[in-house]
């Protein structure tokens, strides 16, 4: 494609997820401080955009508005510039709770918009929750990243933006590589890039493939001239 | 496609489903004696397998393996050599309950893979749950019909098939236009027969539109040189 060449790509860090701890990665920040810092870091590489969860002093996903407070607050302190995007992941809790921190007015957050499998369980995103989410980021102006695990998200996403229902400009993210949901697949991947290409050409896309296949995915959508999550 | 013409279609008759009531269409059978009538109706107009939700006594629907029973005398003896396909959906029960008419080894059984939105409610089918099943199917030899909702549910269709834990033939049916999952869309259509051709060229694939896109999707299938629900 013509159009890639020169077109610059967005560099989104995700700098401690929902699941791996310190026995996974003495490297993985668990603390606010350390989220701070390993943000800087981030941001120094070439990142734009921090995706953040907390976490709880256990290591496990936390969904504590004042976490975030504190995590957006040292952000703007030593990452001034930086997009921050708060995850409404339902790892970290269950309905409503999920959405707690968006008063906090972060710039993005990432929106499920439908259901799926996970490894072991059902991610459930019911559309009363999807709409109480989006209607929460249209409340704050939050830009949502639609997080789209398999097709229909892609469309629904599209849909709920035609409606006026997200905040902002569409950004929708291509999740591939979760086990029972939408593997690491050139030609799916191919396709996707050609539904939003076809039916929201104004709309920025990016892609994350989840652990082995993260490197994978990022080649394809620099390639393709999308953005990208490490 | 070349390979179209000449080829059998299979027409597929969901006598009842899981929600439409007397109040909706005088004519939904919802009694055993109601269902069988109606199957060999649609088996004297051209059906080939009759795919059955049994309902209670006020409409709603049911799991009772006894009513299953009942039904399937009725079939072989009104319908000989129709093919029985229960449904194992969500809508009559929740885990392995969906599962408990199965020992009455019917020809064929319906099988969600993944998980995905309803209008109003998460469709969950745990990875754990969509195990068990299968593993249900293998043990009394019937035969699933997968329930695509999204594309995701056809790889991961084609997976379970190739790690052998589908008994007998590849069976995929595209479930479209239901709201939050999957639209009746042809583009989509089109992108699903084109993975089922060249990553399960042996299998058969069927298509169903839900609601007003039915007729239009049976249209699809038809053409495409799959077969379809009714
Ligand atoms: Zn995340
Ligand atoms: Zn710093
Ligand atoms: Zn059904
Ligand atoms: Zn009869």
């Amino acid at each position: 494609m013509s159009d890639v060449a020169g077109k610059p790509c967005i560099l989104c860090c995700a700098i401690t997820g929902s699941l791996p701890r310190k026995a996974n990665n003495p490297a993985v920040p668990i603390t606010v401080s350390e989220q701070v810092e390993s943000s800087h870091a981030a941001v120094e590489a070439g990142a734009s955009i921090i995706h953040a969860h907390v976490r709880n002093d256990d290591e496990s996903p936390s969904s504590d508005p004042e976490k975030f407070a504190r995590l957006k607050e040292g952000l703007e302190k030593h990452c001034p510039g930086v997009i921050v995007q708060f995850s409404t992941g339902g790892r970290s809790g269950a309905g409503k709770e999920r959405g707690g921190m968006l008063p906090l007015r972060p710039d993005m957050a990432s929106l499920s918009v439908g259901s799926n499998n996970f490894p072991t369980r059902v991610y459930e995103n019911p559309p009363d929750l999807v709409d109480w989410l989006a209607g929460e980021m249209r409340t704050y102006e939050i830009v949502p990243e639609v997080e789209a695990f398999d097709l229909s998200h892609i469309l629904q996403a599209i849909r709920l933006h035609g409606e006026g229902k997200l905040f902002g400009p569409l950004y929708v993210q291509f999740v591939m590589g979760v086990k029972n949901a939408m593997p690491a697949d050139k030609t799916v991947f191919d396709f996707y890039v050609e539904t939003m290409r076809t039916r929201a050409a104004e709309a920025q896309w990016c892609a994350a493939g989840i652990g082995a296949t993260q490197i994978t995915v990022n080649e394809w959508a620099i390639a393709a001239g999308g953005h990208t999550r490490a």
